[in-house]
Parts: C-alpha cells; sequence; structure tokens
C-alpha cells in the first residue's frame, strides 16, 4: 500500500510517546497507533517535527517504524525522513520503505532560499532516496523559514514524479491551495494530493479551497475526519459546527512551544499514551494550564462528547 | 490624561485608512476614532505595526495623531513611536506628548539579543524620549524576534519608572502573564498594567492569568470589551461564550500578511474606513477570501447582531 | 552627470559625521566630500547602511544631499534610499534628484524571500521612484539577508531599463560576478556596472572576475583606486600588493558592530571628520582597540606611506 | 590526557574526509591525524561544524574517533557533540570519551535566546554527558545564532565546573577576551583556556587580547603554531608577520558557503587527503577560484616556503 496522487483523508501526525525518564515507550507506540486505526484514519504520519524526530536516534526511529507498521492493521505510514544530511535520509527511507512504509515525507532545511536552492535541494534529496519512494513535500515556512513560491511548488512536482503529495503548512496558505488547484485545472500542472497541517487551524476553509484532507495532530482526530467528511460530502455548514466547537482548544494547542505538551496531555487523559513526557530539551504544562485544558474540554463536550474524559 | 500602572480595559490599534491610490485618509481618521470611542473602548494606540506605522512619513504621522487626539473626546492616545533611531523616536514622542497623547509604546529592534542588550536599548530608549513620558513596552517576539525572559521584562520595569504598561504579546505568554503578576504579588516587581495584544487569540485565557485588558485590533472591539468586562466581573463563562462565537473569524483575521487587509476589509463593511486600501507595499485579498469573511460574518451573526453587517 | 551602464572606478560610501553630542556635524560633511573629491575617486555614495541613514530624520537627510553636492566639485553623488516604505523612498529620490544626485540605491527589505517577491518589489519600487532615475541595485545578503540569486539579479535589470549599476556584496560573490558576466557575453543580458563592496575585503579577485570597481568606504579609498587602477591596466600583481598591504587593517575595519567605529576612528585621525561619534545607539571603541588600530596603521605604512599619520 | 583549564596552543580543526562517491575515506582519515601530529599542533577536534558532522552517520562518526584517537600518537582529541537532542549527544560523548578522547564540544542550537535559556541549555547537555566529562563551549554566533553576552558564559563556567575551555568565535570578540580575562584576574571568575576559531582571521590580535591559543582549521596549521609561538614568546612583531603573510589566503578560505571546499582543495594539494569531496549537500570549485588559490600559494609561498606546494 503506496502513497499516491489519488490519497485523499486524515493522515495522523503521531507522537512518540516515552517513559517519565525519557526513555522510548514501546508499549504505548502500539497503542497509539491502534487508536488512530480505531478513529478512522486513513494513514499516520510518525517521525516529523511533533514526533520529536530530531531526538531521537536512529535505531529509536526504526523501531518506532517497525512497530507502528506492525500496529496499524494494513493502514498506509509515512515516514518523516528529513535530516541535516543525505546519508541519514537515504538510510532510513530506504528502511521504512523496506520494512512497509507507504512513502517518506521531506522538508528543505533552513538554509534554503532562492527558488534554485529550494528545487535543487528536492532533486538532490529524491537521488538520494530513491526516485522510485513516494515523497511528501512539506512546506512549513513558520517552523523551516524556508519560503516556497507557488511556482516552485510546481516546479518540485515537475520534476520529481515521486512527489505524490503537498503537506501543506504553509501560513496564511488558502490562496497556495487556490493557485496549485487552478494550475491543474488548466492542465499546467499534474494532479497532487493536499493535505493540511499546520494543527488543522484553517482545515475548515481548507478543505473549500480544494484540499483533500488533514495531516496533523490535534489531539481529537476524529474532529479531522468530521470537517473532512462534511466537506467531501458538500455539507460546508456541518463541517464548520464541528470544527467551530472545537477551536477554542485546538487554538490551545497550537501555542507555539508548548503546544506539544498540550497535545500529549490531552492524549494521555484519553488513555492514548501512558505518560504524557516529552524528552528533553521540552517544556512541561504548569498546572493553571492543565486546569485551562480541562475547562476546554468540558466546554467542547458540551456539542462533542467524544471530548467528556 | 497620562497612562498609568493602573490602566485597564480594552485599548482599540487603530489602522490608518487610505485612499485608493495610497494617500492618507483624513476623513477617515476621524471617523474610525469615533467609532471607537462609541463602541466604548477605554483607549487608543496609533502607530503601531497594524497602523503601517513604517509606511508613513514623519508628517502623515504627525497629521494623524493630532486627528485623532481631535476626534477622540478626551480618550487616552498611545502613540507608537519605535523606530530605528532614537532622533526619529525623540521627535515623534515629544510632539506627540505636546499635543496631548498619554503616553507612548515601544518596541526594541530586531538585533537585540541578549538580556542585556535589551535592558540597555530601554535605558537608550527612554533617555530619548524622557523620563518623564509614559510608555507601553511592547513585547512581540513574532514580528520582532526579540525574546525577552520574564526577568528582562522586570528590569526593564524597575530600571525604568517611567514604563507603567506592558503590552503583552508573546507567544505563548500565559506564563509570563503569570509569573510577573506572581512577582507582583510577592513584592519583588512593582505594579503594572498589562493589555494583551497578539489579535486577542488567547484573550479569553490571558484575563484570567492576570492581565488588565486588550489592546489589538480586531475589527469587532465590543466582544474585546465584552471579554474584559465579563472577567473582571468574574463572570468566566459568558467571558468565553463570547469570544468563542468570535474566534472563527478572530482566528481568520490572525493570518500572517493578509490579517491587516481582511481587519481593514471588515471595518470598511462596517462603515467605519471609506476604503480597505492598504499602503504599498501591502497584500490585497481575493474574491474567494472575501466570500469567506462574508460566510464567517454570518456565522457570528447568529449569536452576536452586531456582526450582522 | 547621472549615472550609467558604463560607469567605472571607485565610490567612496561616505559615513555621516556627527558631534559628540549626536548632532549632525555639517562642516564635517563638506570636508570628508572634499577629502574624496582630492584622493581621486569617481563618485560618492551616501545614506547607505554605513553613513547611519536609519537613525537620521528626513531633514537631516536632505541637507546631507544638498552639502556633499555643492562640495563634491561635480563628482556624481548616489543617494541611498531604501525605506521601509515607499512614500519615503519615492520622497528622498525624488529631492535628491532635483538637488542635482546621478542617481539612488535601493536595496530589498528583509522579509523578501522567493524570486518573486524580490523582482515584484524592484518593480514596485521603481515605480515608486519614477522610472527615469537611475538605480543601484543592492545586493548585500550578509545585511538583508535577502539571497538574490545571480538569475533574479537579472531579472530585475532586464524588467528595469533604469537599472545601471549592481553594487555587489553578496559574500562570497565571486562566482555571482563571473555568472553576470557570461551571460553579458553571450548577449543574455545586457551590459551592466558592477561596483563591488563588503569593506572591499574581497576586491582583489573581484576586479579580476570582471568588476567595474568598488564602492565602499575603506578609510583609505586611495588604496581602492590604486587597485582598480592596477587590475584595469592588467597589472594583477601591483593590485595585489597594495591590497595586500591594506589587508591587515581592511580586516580589522571589516569587524561586525565595531567596524565602523573603527572607520570614523581613522578617518578622524586622518583629518577627515571632526570627531569620530557614532549616533547612538551605536558601539565605541576601547582604548585597547585604538591601540591595534595605531599598530595596524603602523605596519601598513611601512609600505604605503600614506597610512603614516 | 584530558583537556583542561591549562590547555595551550594550537589544537586543529580537522576535515572529514569523503572518496568521490562520497564514502568516508577512511585511509585519508589516518593521514589527515597523522599530518598534523607532524606539523606539531597540541591537539586535534573533530566532527565539529567543518567536519560536516551533521551529514555523518552515527557509526561513522565513532569509526572517525576511533581511528584519529589512534593515529593521532597520544595527542588530544576533542570530539564535537553537538546535536539536536541530547539523546545522540550522549551517546556520542560517553562513545568518545570511552575511546580516550580528550574531552567533548558543544554549541548550543539556533532557537536559544535569552540568558537563562542558553545558561539552562548547559546545564542540561551536562547533565546529558556527565558531570565528569571536560567540555568545549562553543561560542559561535555567526553559525549559531545564539549570542551570549560576556556575564553569560561566566555564568555557564561558573555553573558547570566540568568546562574547562571556550572555543571563542564570536566576530568580533576581542572585547570579550579582555573582559573574560579580566574578570579572571580581578577574581570574579575562575581561569578557563581559550582557544579561537573563525578561520583564524584575528588570531594575531586574539593573542595579544589574552586567548591561549587557536581551535581552527586553517590549512596550514604551520602559521597558526608560528603565530602562538610568537606571542607567547613576547614576539608580537614576528606573530603579525607570518600571520600578515598568510592573510591573504587565510581571508579567501574564510568565505561562506565555499570555505571548506577551499580548505579541503588545499590540504589535497598538500597530499592530507586524497581528495577535496564535500558530502552533498556541498559546494564545489570553479576552475576559476582554482586558479586563484594557487595564485595565492604562490604569493604565501614568497615568504613562507611551506606554501610552495
Amino acid at each position: 500500500m503506496t502513497l499516491s496522487t489519488q490519497t485523499k483523508g486524515v493522515y495522523a501526525i503521531a507522537p512518540t510517546p516515552f517513559l517519565p525518564d525519557g526513555a522510548l515507550d514501546e508499549t504505548s507506540v502500539g497503542r497509539v497507533t491502534e487508536f488512530y486505526a480505531e478513529a478512522g484514519v486513513d494513514g499516520i504520519t510518525i517521525l516529523g517535527i511533533m514526533g520529536e524526530a530530531q531526538k531521537l536516534e536512529p535505531e529509536e526511529s526504526l523501531e518506532i517504524v517497525r512497530r507502528v507498521i506492525a500496529s496499524a492493521g494494513g493502514l498506509p505510514i509515512v515516514v518523516g525522513v528529513s535530516a541535516p544530511g543525505f546519508a541519514a535520509m537515504r538510510r532510513l527511507a530506504q528502511q521504512a520503505m523496506s520494512e512497509g512504509a507507504a512513502g517518506v515525507m521531506i522538508a528543505p532545511p533552513a538554509a534554503m532560499r532562492t527558488d534554485d536552492q529550494i528545487a535543487g535541494y528536492f532533486s538532490q534529496a529524491v537521488a538520494a532516496v530513491g526516485e522510485d519512494v513516494p515523497f511528501v513535500l512539506q512546506d512549513h515556512p513558520q517552523v523551516t523559514t524556508v519560503q516556497m513560491a507557488p511556482k516552485v511548488v510546481r516546479r518540485i512536482i515537475e520534476e520529481n514524479p515521486s512527489c505524490v503529495m503537498l503537506k501543506h503548512e504553509d501560513w496564511p496558505g488558502l490562496e497556495k491551495i487556490t493557485a496549485l488547484r487552478n494550475w491543474q485545472g488548466e492542465g499546467s500542472m499534474r494532479p497532487i494530493s493536499i493535505l493540511c497541517g499546520n494543527g488543522a487551524l484553517f482545515l475548515d476553509f481548507e478543505m473549500r479551497r480544494g484540499a483533500d484532507g488533514a495531516m496533523t495532530g490535534y489531539a481529537f482526530p476524529e474532529m479531522l475526519i468530521d470537517v473532512v467528511r462534511h466537506s467531501a460530502a458538500g455539507d460546508v455548514d456541518a463541517a464548520h459546527d464541528i470544527f467551530d466547537a472545537h477551536l477554542p482548544l485546538l487554538r490551545y494547542e497550537q501555542q507555539p512551544v508548548v503546544g506539544l505538551a498540550i497535545r500529549k496531555h490531552v492524549l494521555q487523559r484519553r488513555g492514548v499514551i501512558a505518560h504524557e513526557t516529552l524528552r528533553r530539551p521540552g517544556a512541561g504544562l504548569s498546572s493553571a494550564a492543565r486546569a485551562e485544558i480541562d475547562y476546554l474540554l468540558r466546554r467542547v463536550a458540551r456539542s462533542d462528547r467524544r471530548a467528556a474524559l
């Protein structure tokens, strides 16, 4: 089961669970995978920025790949392979594919500035991971500081047939989706899957602009699934209704620096992971923050019982 | 009427209205001022980042100061005086105060990094504008890239008696408010007014953490006033209710790059300014974006009739 | 006398002299201009980054333009007009040209990232200053953080006929000069003047790669003139000999943060300006640094008597 | 043999040699180590930024540690262990020390801004690598973007007894050396070794300000040794004479982006490494650049025969 330009739906960005001492929580790796599968996601993405991938050792990364694929019941798994050097990228990509991953995800390094630098980087990356490996182009300038004009995204797509999906998390990015879909419509760009990130803060409108779904880690993937389904069915108001009900919490989870701690806390509350621990260096939550999350959960639960923990 | 450490409530960040050709729209300057006064704000802040201050010529800035003060019916006016050099900062500050401004607002330049650099900069700035001029310390790392630890904020407050207010827009910043209020409570920092910015995206919880109000430019200042009043009255749920009703639109207005265009569009729809024009260089809105704003306004209007335009 | 694509030689980047209290030192403005003219430069550039332009008020900038033109004895004067907004850029450009400037210099603002953003910015800037005003494209990524690929430089040149010169201070930039000259040679880019900046740290080789001269502010413009003349005459070794004799001091003057203070100190030692004062905020020199400059001057003077102060 | 606060002299920053296909050139690893030992350096630093450490896989890093220690004839070896996560840092540090390394070197990650963030990071790093492991504090803001005020350097030294050395490559940094040595002199900071980096561009004056030597990778370590010895012997002029003779080449090697390619090219010309290959992504040299290096070598050789290749 590989990733394709036809991929739609919700791909959960999975956190990496740790024990209180910072060791990998292998049991929770399986549990979080099963949770997503039961929630009805269409796939899972691991070892991304929110997966604390840069804090892992290579053996741990590989162990996570194996355990997630083993527990996913056949769901397609996308593996983040961004790395400062192509040697590490190649190795993880090849290991992941041979373990059964559906594809890999690549973000450009921070130093890339000009259009040619960015496009050139992806050509080199594709040569490194292999031209037969489907890859997701991650466009996330808030974190990478790399700004890709729509035509650079198109150029990467055109120059690399193995690029099957855009993980869209430029912000603001609604016009970027529209630009790409317009090019597709007029035939000046081949079709591609677009899944949206950025904590889903604009998912309601991203779907209306032509996105195929979400690839993000909000602690209630069920809501993301609802929004995508309602949108795909043309029931715009219903999509906004469920989205708006969660927005106060979703916005709270989107805070820079502490966002991942909040997400892990909610997942721990939901019983999905055993501990909310972030591997060091990483921020923890104050008791005030925990109380605020409680309050938000109770408010969300008024219209979505799944948030009644 | 000057700014003080006791200042509370909502200070609207006013946009600068332009004619379609980019000239200053002097008529709308008065109208937008009257609009805020009628809406019930406690003060107005002009010539901030959202006021496109960096695109104005000095004479225009002074003209805006005069017109806003003339139309404000006695409301306190805070004038942003951040500038690359102290000469321009001093001149605008002294002109503004002699015209009747209540105080000035200063953000650090982007190059400041270490604690000493930041604190040293504010000492120099205070020497430039005058030690008798009340000033607002603007803490806005998302834009300035300058990160001030809570203890640096405290140091600036302690070293500069004319610092009467923190414009808090660190993000995330809830713990920063708590830290400052704790120091105040235990007597290790003198009391100070804290008004929150960042488009009000966290105003609901910022009030609970001890903020005195908001200083931001959301196109419905009425909502900000409601949240601040309900919070001050201890009616937490009511504060969240009205906040959540607006959150989908408020979040939409918070988009980087196009946020100001959205805000001006809504204010133009409300009849507050004649044109939604941004002075160049500045982004405009697509028809899709306008339709999305319409849709959001209609949804907000279901629970807040003031959004029925 | 206007700037053209044929301009060659040395344009001195003039510092702005201040009195010890930070006021503009109007007398020294004239003196520094006469000094450059007597040294034999081909033109003078004012109000650049090294001219502390961002610390000046508009009236001061205009006063400097007038005084320099009045004292320059007909030498072409280039005026830096980079500004956060086009209103200020237009005004200064039009005032400067009407006072008799030879052209203006424009650097892109820091936010520009993609090729299209950069090229689009220059189209807007040209519309603002006027299509009939010759301009220098300043390519200085170390300061602006804007990286222009050679093809973006070419695009700006092709799209804007009023672009007559590149102020080249990309670092490293030798290959960029070669790329542009190659395009010129094969006819895929119109000819343009290239003067080099970056404190002249690579002027020896920049001339060999095809530069037309230097536009920088090293405190001994006589040396820059020698290098350019020897290079133009094909006497490569002589160019390197005089360059290498100054390199220890030139390198010392190139230090970030304190570089301008060093340059002003040497110019004050040379009797060109009355005070080495930088307008605040700005760094001063320690006594150790002054002693080091003395030592370097004495060493340079062994092979170039002009450095015997 | 471990690193201490008394360490003096020249530590060569060793490049990592690769075969033309990008594989580790294990033979050259030994040869480059022997070259440095024969040149008379006091130690070798490996796996730093100039060692392309971020492009290596963990097994390769460990292999390099082993081979260098085996070939170094007892010279102390410092191993760069900077990493995005503490897990990888701990592992490499412990492996390196158990293989016989003299100490490790740690630079802060780019996100660190405030004084407390930076100091806190080093406390966490020391906990990770072990309090008994001597470490070098790398202060290199040009690359890391982290600016440490002198008092933050002092704080890290005071809070972490295992900090034995500062790798000084702030730029400009002469006043920083003076400030630290003054504190040491007055007893407000314990003594520490200071070795200077930044390609040695200011080594002549850094020694006069109180540095203990150099830790950098200029392709002629013999010159660095001469400068340090002459300086230590009080023969200031002799130090400058040999430094100035190399400065044109040293400056050429200091170019951003292509600097390492130049250094590897010279080392290959010297027979120290078999290939000048950089692992991808990495820049190569044009034929013009090679000719310029040839020219510079010939000029240096006029006063230093060791440069006659």
